[in-house]
């Protein structure tokens, strides 16, 4: 029996959060939404517009250097009719990668442009008065998908707490073009799929997480494992408590 | 009448925090630090030393084009006797810079060669199987004085409960170069020192969080209101909750 996802009506309280967080953050601010071209940041951007209106929220593109899918994205900001900036990091990527003393480790490469782009964003916030969204979603977050400091990172997070089943119910509630929400998720970051990454497809993973049907042999234990691991991704840092006291 | 504050039994507890997290976190992993120079990337880097060993402790010196005060960060290398690498972000924050569709405001400026830093750091962990140290004091976060997803950024966090007076008392019980543990705090992005920038002493931030007592008028104000704006930089990202159950 399929749990109830009422996509519709969890939009709507999604749509409300957004609204309260820029009253309580940021009033009259503007949300800053990198745009891959996928489902997480098209939904997001567009529970952005429902709350804020179309004028307050910033689209950021950032290919590094030829992204094959671009497209995707300028078809998401069309649809939408929001402002967008188009800016490519292979620059500050090919910056950073050549002054390193040693040759990075292939993670390492992996893990240097979500970063640039999280640096990216917070430019495009910091001039234009913005607020910038977190577009990761649930299931990515069980297993630890992201990168630390880099798409893990933004202001406020609307999805953290839908699977990508979900997202996709409310992208489709949103009127999002089907091209947008049923694209295959890729992090774009070593031309693998996420499923291709990960073992396991989300619809097996999301399937765990919310009725606790367990995938097939070796594939439970495999999100257990990653789930365990990257919990400290979600918990604040760990700091050294000096036990002396504040005094105000 | 001064607050007691024993530096050398604060110091020790410290060590065996570092300890700890390692052995929970990385066991065998090295510490990444980013020296600056200035007294808290000295006591972090030598209270990594203390607790894992010399050896397992990685300097990374990472000035922005030429850096007037690097010296202090190559004594402090050559002082502990670490393994350091010297990395220049200048053409990763120049590639992005001029990657902006759009003249960046000042403060736009000042917050990306730290986010960088970041990166850069995270480059070096991922490569030498590090755990990167955040180097942030109580002093600091108390008025939000970093930058988001740049310095305020790390895996464990030292000096987190340590003003900027205690940050210093501990550099003397380690043996640090005075030049280091009195060296002016700046944060070396805009010419100014950190006061200057505050508006208010260490001194009298420090007294008045340990002792409660209140700097001068105007300067209270500003402090209260700098800590209130800049709580939510201690705190996780706030979230949408779907309200959706999860059964695993």
């Amino acid at each position: 029996m399929m749990y109830e996802f009422d996509a519709a009506a969890v939009k709507d309280r999604c749509v409300e959060w957004i609204r309260g967080f820029f009253r309580e953050n940021g009033p009259g601010c503007n949300a800053i939404v990198g745009i891959s071209g996928g489902k997480d940041s098209s939904v997001t951007a567009a529970l952005c517009c429902e709350a804020l209106g179309r004028e307050r929220v910033i689209g950021v593109l950032m290919p590094c250097g030829v992204q094959s899918d671009i497209d995707m994205a300028r078809l998401l900001v069309g649809h939408l009719g929001i402002r967008s900036f188009e800016i490519n990091i292979k620059d500050a990527v090919e910056g950073l990668k050549s002054a390193l003393p040693f040759d990075p480790s292939v993670q390492t490469g992996i893990n240097i442009p979500p970063r640039i782009r999280m640096t990216t964003l917070y430019a495009v916030g910091q001039s234009f008065n913005g607020r910038v969204a977190n577009t990761c979603n649930l299931s990515e977050d069980w297993v630890g998908y992201s990168t630390r400091y880099g798409d893990a990172a933004g202001d406020f997070s609307p999805l953290a707490h839908l699977t990508v089943t979900e997202v996709r119910a409310i992208g489709r509630v949103l009127g999002l073009p089907a091209v947008l929400v049923d694209k295959v998720p890729s992090d774009g970051l070593c031309g693998k799929t996420d499923e291709d990454n990960l073992g396991f497809t989300y619809a097996e993973l999301d399937r765990y997480i919310r009725e606790g049907v367990e995938p097939p042999a070796g594939k439970k234990e495999r999100i257990d494992r990653l789930h365990a691991a990257n919990l400290f991704k979600l918990r604040l840092m760990p700091s050294f408590d000096s036990g002396m006291a504040e005094m105000i």
